[in-house]
């Protein structure tokens, strides 16, 4: 049992980098058998299918993410400063990838919404998800704000999903650029997507 | 001559539309040439490999956007409202485009951006030109509504980039949820990034 969940893992591994590093449709079972060191017989053992492979590596990835996204907004700091941290360690994850792998691979989950929203029904719906419980959690954390007088916003669920929706732009062009610099917006705008005060007004918070 | 010329419009125009639904990576030159009805020999006369083909067809869809971006956003009338022009024709284009394939397909540049960013340099490389052509454009227009007294933003650049983000951002959105309604904030978030008034302020301009 234990060698094979570890067969399990090394797939998942194998997968979940090549598809940060060239996406899903240049994905091959073989490959990924190569690169995970397993024999190829044992992939269909597992997983039916490339698609059923390339749901588990999402989940897998959100796992993760959400973890990491709950203890950086669900703290007991006042709420534009969980904001920050969540885009600091956002900054730091792709930097410290790009550091070992020499490119910024950007959003697994905005990469792979781009790639196959109008081909693969089954992945969209799974993005879909992630992208709403991201959106709920940003937006617990601006009517929390708001509730402490921090912002302005008339519509915290608008608000949240353009907040996102710039953290995402900014990662485009991280990617593109292979260059972390764009994702130092990302608080400076998020105080004016909100109507907040200017990054200066709120250093006090720190 | 004239029949020859058109075997390539018809390669780039059914090309354009498979990157549109599928990407890069799944285009594949016997379908482009079945989906063209142009016998498959005539590819290589025209292109040498699959990559010029999509720096043909990138340039091409760029040609003809930079020429509504420069409409939309050089007009006589006030800077902000040129840049509510733009994101009005966004949607406009966006929906029609849905209404008649049954899908959003979003932007072309984005998508290519986080599918090959790290395969294939030269379409990187193109691909950041675009975005810097973008960038500039609407840099421009907000340097105008500076000097306007209509915004305050104390960096012009890292202004227009965080729009332009903002807008690949929501186009994300629209595509992932095959619904133009995120790109229905644009203009709201364009104005509080730039630190403008609210859209009830600037109402009155138009």
């Amino acid at each position: 049992m234990g060698r094979t969940s570890d067969a399990r893992s090394k797939i998942l591994a194998a997968a979940r980098s090549l598809i940060e590093l060239r996406g899903y449709t240049a994905l091959g079972v073989a490959e990924i058998c190569r690169e995970a060191e397993v024999p190829k017989g044992s992939f269909y053992y597992f997983f039916d299918s490339k698609e059923a492979l390339a749901l588990a590596v999402i989940d897998e990835h959100w796992t993760a993410q959400r973890r990491d996204w709950e203890r950086a907004l669900r703290g007991a700091d006042q709420p534009l400063l969980r904001l920050r941290r969540l885009f600091e360690e956002t900054r730091t994850t792709q930097r410290a990838v790009q550091d070992s792998r020499g490119s910024v691979v950007g959003c697994m989950f905005g990469s792979l919404s781009l790639e196959l929203s109008n081909q693969a029904e089954a992945i969209r719906e799974r993005l879909q998800h992630i992208f709403d419980a991201q959106v709920d959690m940003v937006e617990e954390v601006i009517t929390a704000a708001l509730e402490h007088g921090d912002i302005t916003v008339a519509d915290t669920r608008r608000a949240a999903r353009s907040v996102v929706a710039q953290l995402e732009g900014q990662v485009l062009f991280a990617k593109l650029y292979n260059d972390t610099d764009p994702l130092d917006a990302l608080w400076a705008n998020a105080l004016a997507l909100l109507r907040a005060g200017t990054p200066a007004d709120t250093a006090a918070m720190a």
